[in-house]
């Protein structure tokens, strides 16, 4: 059973994108998931497959019509689709590895761009969309988001990453940014590799790269090690 | 004067991927920006074009060369650049609308993707990268991170969105999510759009979208609320 990721979006030439190509590529060939890209426009009904209308209220932008949206939706996850059902927006809350690893562990995704101003927000409740940010700055909409979703995620599928994964999400795991990292050459303009790395002592290289995992989250990101950061939750 | 990208990577043909269509593809043929993605390959000495090699002190995953990015990034960014020199790495500063604009207002970005384990650190300090995290997720690569960087710097350069852009970005200005947003029909699913929004009454309208912004932040972002966050600083 491989993972399935449906995108409904306005550009659906915009996927796979960097996602068919590397590890997510390869895996995509194999048929580790797959993915459809859905064009929204294709369940408009009027003749300029309108998608948007101006906001209620008024203002700036446009918002994407929840009768059109519904139809994308229940057109690809019909009733009885276990998919989770997200929409990227800056609205919603903070991806994170923990989320990450449960959607890499269910059956797969239903994903929404969104675009122009927003989404009507009667179509978010009366679909239980999930809304997901990837972080707190605006895109051109969601497309560049769910790319980046998928990629997280497909990573973890089984057999594509393989042995490699383990090491890198610790960090996270252990709400630490991830020690830095030396290779050869032994010099490099000047810079020596830190002598203990190449001490052969393997307790010592563990506690090191312990010590420097800390002050390195401490300096850049005290808010990984409070207790109940909603980042790492 | 345009705003310069240039991306180091090992998949060059992922780019301009999702930038190449939309709003930032336009602004690309318009010369509003300017792309270029470099392989780090090229740069590499031997025979077999190596960029990585194993982690000193020993570990999962391959480390990419100090000397092998040295070469690219000089390459691409001879002294007198004033372009900052940016590494897309969970362990870096999260990026958010602030850092977005800065760099909007500036000569352009050089972006370094990481891939494996990391990169040697004696590079990072010798090349003064500044280390750009997108959230609290392991990629496969720094590639779509460096597409998200990109597609919120683009949407700020001049001309590319025009007076659209003002309204969706207050809401990380004032440090709060935006209210939700509703448009005709006027009916969906039995679900009417709040009265006030068609009362034409704009000050109650105004009032009601700060009360919701507020409710939906404290709900979902409490630490948008919280003075000093670093998300938001």
């Amino acid at each position: 059973m491989s993972f399935a990721a449906s995108v409904l979006t306005l550009y659906p030439e915009m996927f796979p994108g960097a996602l068919g190509l590397s590890l997510a590529g390869r895996a995509l060939e194999a048929g580790t998931w797959s993915l459809e890209a859905i064009q929204i426009r294709d369940f408009a009904t009027d003749r300029h497959r309108t998608v948007d209308d101006t906001p209620a209220g008024g203002g700036a932008g446009m918002v994407m019509r929840a009768d059109v949206l519904a139809r994308a939706i229940d057109h690809v996850s019909p009733q009885g689709d276990e998919r989770p059902r997200l929409l990227m927006s800056p609205r919603g809350k903070p991806l994170n590895q923990a989320r990450v690893r449960e959607l890499a562990a269910g059956p797969g995704a239903v994903i929404l761009c969104g675009r122009f101003e927003g989404v009507d927000q009667r179509l978010i409740e009366a679909r239980a969309l999930e809304e997901v940010s990837i972080g707190d700055f605006i895109l051109s909409g969601g497309e560049p988001a769910a790319l980046v979703l998928l990629d997280a995620v497909v990573r973890l599928l089984p057999g594509v990453m393989g042995n490699a994964v383990s090491g890198e999400e610790e960090s996270f795991e252990n709400d630490r940014l991830e020690h830095p990292h030396y290779t050869r050459p032994q010099e490099f303009e000047g810079r020596q590799i830190p002598e203990v790395l190449t001490s052969g002592n393997h307790k010592k290289i563990a506690e090191w790269r312990r010590a420097e995992a800390e002050k390195l989250t401490r300096k850049r990101r005290p808010d990984l090690l409070a207790t109940g950061h909603p980042l790492v939750k």
